[in-house]
């Protein structure tokens, strides 16, 4: 295993100023390249098609991430353990494969490993504290004795969990980073964007932000409120945002997933890489210096974080050779009014096209999650029986 | 190397009446995991990035692809020289990596080797038909040599140099397909689809077709032309198709690449799985037999294909696995109004919204395919100096 | 009864090459304003409402009309008796209404007075040529009592019973008008636009072309194939169109009936007097000029057309005086970004958005029309008993 | 002159807890008709045409309103002055036609007379409360004299200049309404819609809300905003809305003015009936009891009001006499697919389509109002020279 002191530590980088890229969303990109079931979002590919994993973190790393995430997203045992199904493979052995994979790209360049934890379906099924953080410690033990660089608690919905993430991850002595992945709106008890990054920053967590489950501009706009918020209690942290690559303006306050296009309609709304210009910059402006992306960043997304912020980091990413930032690769086009096109003004104004004349631009996001609102949504999961709980949801979907 | 004849002929699969499933698109998914420049779309990775190019291979092949197709496009020694740039491997090297490359995963399932030769500017800037041959020849020279199992000559605009290339492909003796880049209203001189597929016949080729340009419908629509022509005339073709993975329903007779949205912001255009079981049905229901995909196919959509066609092929891609046909894996996801999901009914009903309110369903492609027509269009290209041409391209592009 | 003689006749006036401008659609007009009942579009406000009535006559000679139509439209015996409901007036008094109402507007300008008839419920019910022109003759007998300037059969489905309606209007020595509501693929036999246009001129119309059921684009369209017929066959005609005020892209055989939108939701397809602009001329470029309107063309449609063509009838209406063309009246507006608009280039340009981001630009037909096309669609009407018909409507309104 | 007293005064009305149908949007209305410029919105037809103000006022009380407000719009002394154009009749004349016309056509039916102010050149020039009032005082004194049945003040931007019209208006003895055409951010100078309607009470105003600049939706949740500041502030008032027919969700602070369609573009923007029954629905569950239209509306969307509350009315309007609610009428259409659309559901689901597959469904409003938001706007207003003023607005337009 690779010495992982030898590198720059993720806060002396941050502390410095310098600008950190993420990397993209795993479980959507391998999903489609054959390797991830949607619905459990699978993470044993680590240890069942390594090279297939191996892959996907090379090219992030050639785009330009500064990270390499292990590919440990749902890979906590109790959410193994509900699919009730047998693995080849145990939890143990998936996570230390992940990290394995991310060490060995990592070392292919100037990247860091993260180790990360998720949500897991012992909070949702109202396991007590020591029984959650119990979870967590399995998955940073093979975190700590792997060497990781640092840990990333990502992807939730209730602020106290996230505490509760921060507090087992800080205990390893290692830098700690937290991430919600909710709206302006604030967890899903509530609880403000900005109430959530104080506790956070309160339970020990060094960077603080959003990933998944919105657009960017609504996650820049989220992570602008956790910093106004940090600022007024009189802390101090590093901010982040890890996007999806799916423009979700009509989005309620569970973000994409109660969208009716989740996850198999969500084609139309791909950000274009001009759209991840906009992204790191408007990111770079609002504070952000760790700045990467979540489901549907492929690497050509971070690729475009990274040729945007060219000036700001001093380099362009391995992967540019391969490409002319604003589509100068366009000038050895064949046909002329195609070479027209290789310039920035041109791509930053197109208005591109969807070629759906019959499909909406908007659609409404399933009942539950909007016309109910977070308290009753709440409500009927604490308070109702699966069966009740299945009566109401056939209701809801009949009225879609 | 792998003795070929053990595998099924593709000829022999196709009277017998087997559905074969082509590859996707390497140029466009390559370019966005950042191994191949956009513009153009150079194909050295295969020699300079192999586990990238191989990577790729195995996930179409474990998609349910039959065949592998070597990564040449664009690979032929003037195209190579148009570049204008030393490049560290040369037009062998390359062609004869991609032939390695594919073989290897070849071998790793049902899938056979076809070596690919595409349009070249040897024929665009007017070389003789003797010169125009001995480009294609030496890339041919390599697959006979790798032992190729049989050769697609394609994405052909005019079917005088297509004539040429399946003339100098069928010299091999190996089984020879030719597809053109051409929507219904024919070739760029105006051919029409039913007297190009009899022209292909008539040089040698044993499956015709269409690929890349437009979308699956408008292919599909095509095919059906140049079957009608075949048949009219007496002989007997089979058909293939591998169309655009994006929406097109806007194009002039150039396809996408007068869309304004290409290359860089087709994003809102791309098919979903759900458009991909429609297209292999229609396909199918047209004759079609070889159906595969062409730009913007990534392995996902070619496992919709193999998924669409499970019953007419007998057996399910082993990326399926990873994958419920119609959503079935979300039957496993922990919000019951997105297990709601779970069914064929519900995504086929879908109209995927954009998230895109600002942008417009259609575009107006760029002036000159359109407004001119084609044979205006060969004039001018025949006609004007290099000087008058970007005289025209900076006034029509104005007009844009 | 003003002397009718006075004015210059419309063939005079066509043969001169004089543009004649049509006036705009009663029947949708009056039911906005609240006189007319959308579906059965009952005729009767003639004699009831006759201010409203007048009021839009006047409105439509001010935006620059040449001619006043009887608000005939289906009121023809038959037709009315339909309703299953007493009405206070006779067909008879509907129609003289209409006529004098029509005469008194016309003589406040230089309009002529056109009486009009439209198809009817006889000839759908297969009443024979004789008992259908009966119908006809009811009301030719009120206008040439009333002695109108010229006669016009429209809105027909079918060839057939349009020159059975030109037959009857040719007796009575008026010159007549005949226009069809079918678009480029025929009438509801399959007969071709120019086929149609010849067998009218046979019949005895001086002046043919196409009125209702597509937007201005599909009319002039089908109207210019309509030209080619008639030349072709070596004959003479003068030419008009009064197209919807919709656009109606998205139409089947049977133009916006068949759309979901029809007849209560066609607001967002309403046409911009800059699109009106563009009609006028485009019908002008194709040799049209008896140019007007029919359903949604209010009278600032009208004038728009007027406006457009100003230079080609040396006049502009009398409406233009509260009116800049291209907007320019903008220039006395408070804020200056709106002056900003007082210019054709602006207003040419512009791409209107719907305000509507959950609703498609385009829409499926209903699915009669479309997927059973014409002759299967005849033949149920006249094979199916009235009990299968309804039983075959809610088998397809089902599907919808 | 008819008395006045005898008919059920506004605030009686609206104390028994009536709803009060208002009318529609004469100037838009007229000017489609032809007798109104657009820009300077001119008043004069009261005088010049009578017969087609009239019309549509009978039109509107024939649709179910309640009230006949004079066209007296922009009809002050100022207002016609700046235009630089002799008038054929002076200020009062016109103000005087159309108390005329209003009364005439009340007498009618069961409609109230209100004479209507709005906001003035003169404040926006910087003239003291004075002069304003002045301007004011010259209207009321004919609406006092032509014993109108009460006043409204509407189409402020500024709160100020509204009290100051409220206070003029009281000073008369009839009631007062008084109208800000703002939406939810506040007025021009950044008073929220609570506070400005606590101000309008207090300045004499009975009844406060919103018209024009913003669609039903945004009108009536502005009119929340005004109710629950005064309730807040424990006064008292009546509530009214009379919104744009036009979706306008992508408006800035103010309004449709800003949409790049305004005034000529706004066709794909036209709220259909079934949206006019969801606006009375909303309306009537905000408590606002008041509720008409403004621009944009048409006699046929007051008739879909008055027909959604036709049970809290007690009475359907006359027009529907010609008209089924929900689409009931279409049960006499000749095509049984179109009788299958004669239900509420049906219409209650539509999303309608454009038929306009290159328009966005939302557009940027012009750069001025929201980019540099109110404050900066005016202080632009009041700093900077007209030259300097046209300056800028050639800068902001060419941008756009």
């Amino acid at each position: 295993m690779a010495p992982a002191g030898e590198k720059k530590n993720i806060l002396k980088r941050l502390d410095a100023g310098e600008v950190v890229i993420g990397d993209g969303g795993f479980v959507f990109a391998l999903e489609k390249r054959g390797y991830v079931k949607a619905g459990p979002w699978t993470p044993e590919a680590a240890a069942e098609h390594p090279e297939a994993v191996r892959q996907l973190h090379r090219e992030f790393l050639r785009a330009g991430s500064n990270v390499m995430q292990t590919f440990t997203f749902y890979a906590s045992d109790d959410k193994l353990e509900n699919r009730g199904q047998t693995l080849s493979f145990t939890g143990r052995q998936i996570n230390e494969a992940a990290c394995d994979l991310a060490r060995e790209v990592a070392n292919e360049g100037d990247a860091l490993v993260a180790g990360g934890v998720s949500q897991t379906p012992a909070y949702l099924s109202g396991k007590t504290e020591e029984e959650v953080k119990a979870i967590f410690m399995k998955q940073i033990d093979v975190f700590v004795q792997k060497n990781v660089d640092f840990l990333i608690a990502e992807y939730f919905e209730h602020v106290e969990e996230a505490e509760w993430a921060v507090q087992v991850l800080k205990a390893s002595g290692k830098p700690v980073a937290a991430t919600l992945c909710i709206g302006p709106e604030g967890d899903l008890n509530g609880v403000s964007p900005g109430d959530c990054a104080v506790r956070l920053v309160k339970a020990g967590a060094d960077i603080v932000g959003i990933n998944c489950h919105f657009d960017p501009e609504t996650c820049v706009k989220t992570v602008k409120l956790m910093k106004e918020g940090v600022e007024k209690a009189g802390l101090k942290a590093h901010y982040m945002s890890q996007p999806l690559a799916f423009h979700t303006p009509d989005c309620g306050c569970q973000g994409f997933i109660d969208l009716p296009e989740f996850p198999f309609g969500l084609e139309p709304r791909i950000l274009t890489r001009m759209d991840m210009h906009k992204y790191a910059r408007e990111a770079y402006n609002a504070g952000i210096r760790y700045i990467g992306g979540c489901c549907g960043f492929e690497p050509y997304h971070i690729r475009a974080l990274a040729e945007e912020l060219e000036a700001e980091r001093g380099c362009l990413p391995a992967g540019s050779e391969k490409h002319g930032s604003w589509g100068s690769g366009l000038s050895l086009h064949t046909k002329p009014w195609v070479r027209a096109r290789a310039r920035r003004d041109y791509w930053e104004k197109l208005k591109p096209a969807s070629g759906r004349p019959f499909c909406p631009s908007m659609s409404t996001p399933d009942s539950w999650g909007v016309t109910k609102g977070h308290a009753d949504l709440m409500q009927q999961k604490e308070a109702t029986s699966k069966e009740q709980l299945e009566a109401l949801f056939d209701k809801a979907s009949q009225g879609h």
